[in-house]
């Protein structure tokens, strides 16, 4: 029996992007069901009653949900082809840690950056580049964040550089002037076509922005 | 050559105990290092530059860090006893996810109980009952989370079996009654001297909370 496999998904999130460029590394066939944050489908509030977030990868009908674990079920699951997660439990744990520090981290300050303002957005920023200079100093002179192999840190960590368009212009800066490493390691990973067919576009994902701050009445 | 394991820890930490637990539960000897949180160890320091918290293990002089990933890290260096994490991957993803949501729902809410006072503390009290029966729901009629084994959601939930009695008395609720299956599986862990060696006193917990606040000069 084939495998059914659903990912519900909104088009601009950084997390659901996350879990696309696993099932393109790993070649899987799957339906993509986009979703109305503003009214959840019945599926999405049945499938992750928990947090009633994106993305829910649906496996045979059973929901795995939050984005680094889809991406290390994917990886335990259709474990024969492009591994994601290092062999050695050492640079597992690495590979953990550093995806956890972008969740906790990372996405804390692009919030700071939009939709806040002024004096709230210039802490967000320097925050923002603080965070891009510590990835950038454990990249090092790799190719890859684990070595030579695109991976699990790979994908935790590109499906942000969709959203550094809109950030730089927003808060009107040049993210490749403070981490030119950093800017080169996300060109190179751009190169492959499971990242380049699963990323949002930069541009959608700032005019999205601009929709939202207009609905919100956010000025 | 033998393994050198070291932890540095602190006494009380919820974080910390689930490592002891892992590292009971695999047998593996090691040097515990009591960590003074108010003057941390230039040891600490140096091998948690990012975060500067405890636990943190270290193996042959390399840095394991955040309690989740490290017990991955002890299931996955020893792996030949008592495995931790199921060996199916939609259970293994399940193991995780509970354990998420109790980092990002369970520690929170406990911090509303103390050192908060008078409505937050209420919402506190609330916010702690209801995650502890969306827990219960998940256990069920099991003995342990994740079926007949012992294994990582328990020692992900049960180290914070220590401070219950101090979210009680300073919260003037009872656990039992709100969630009595829920306390009947916490007294089947405490049978396991894995569990009960390396969970703190919970009546230390609460005079160290008090001790805190008295020095905090909180009311």
């Amino acid at each position: 029996m084939a495998d059914e496999v659903i990912l519900l998904d909104a088009y601009a999130s950084v997390f659901g992007m996350r879990v696309r460029v696993a099932l393109a590394e790993k070649g899987i066939k799957y339906e993509y069901r986009e979703e109305d944050l503003r009214n959840k489908s019945q599926l999405l509030l049945k499938m992750n009653p928990v947090h009633k977030k994106i993305p829910v990868l649906i496996h045979n009908g059973k929901p795995v949900c939050e984005s680094l674990i889809i991406v290390h079920y994917i990886d335990e699951v259709w474990k024969d082809k492009a591994p994601l997660l290092p062999s050695d439990p050492y640079q597992r744990a690495q590979a953990r840690f550093w995806a956890d520090f972008i969740d906790k981290k990372l996405y804390d300050a692009i919030r700071k950056i939009w939709p806040a303002k002024g004096e709230e957005q210039e802490a967000g920023k320097k925050e923002f580049i603080e965070v891009l200079k510590v990835l950038e100093g454990e990249l090092g002179g790799k190719p890859y964040f684990m070595g030579e192999r695109f991976g699990f840190l790979d994908i935790a960590l590109i499906t942000f550089y969709s959203w550094f368009h809109a950030c730089e212009t927003l808060g009107n800066f040049n993210i490749e002037a403070e981490s030119p490493k950093l800017i080169s390691w996300a060109k190179r990973c751009l190169q492959k076509e499971s990242v380049s067919k699963s990323l949002a576009d930069p541009k959608k994902v700032y005019e999205n922005l601009l929709e939202m701050e207009k609905r919100l009445g956010v000025e």
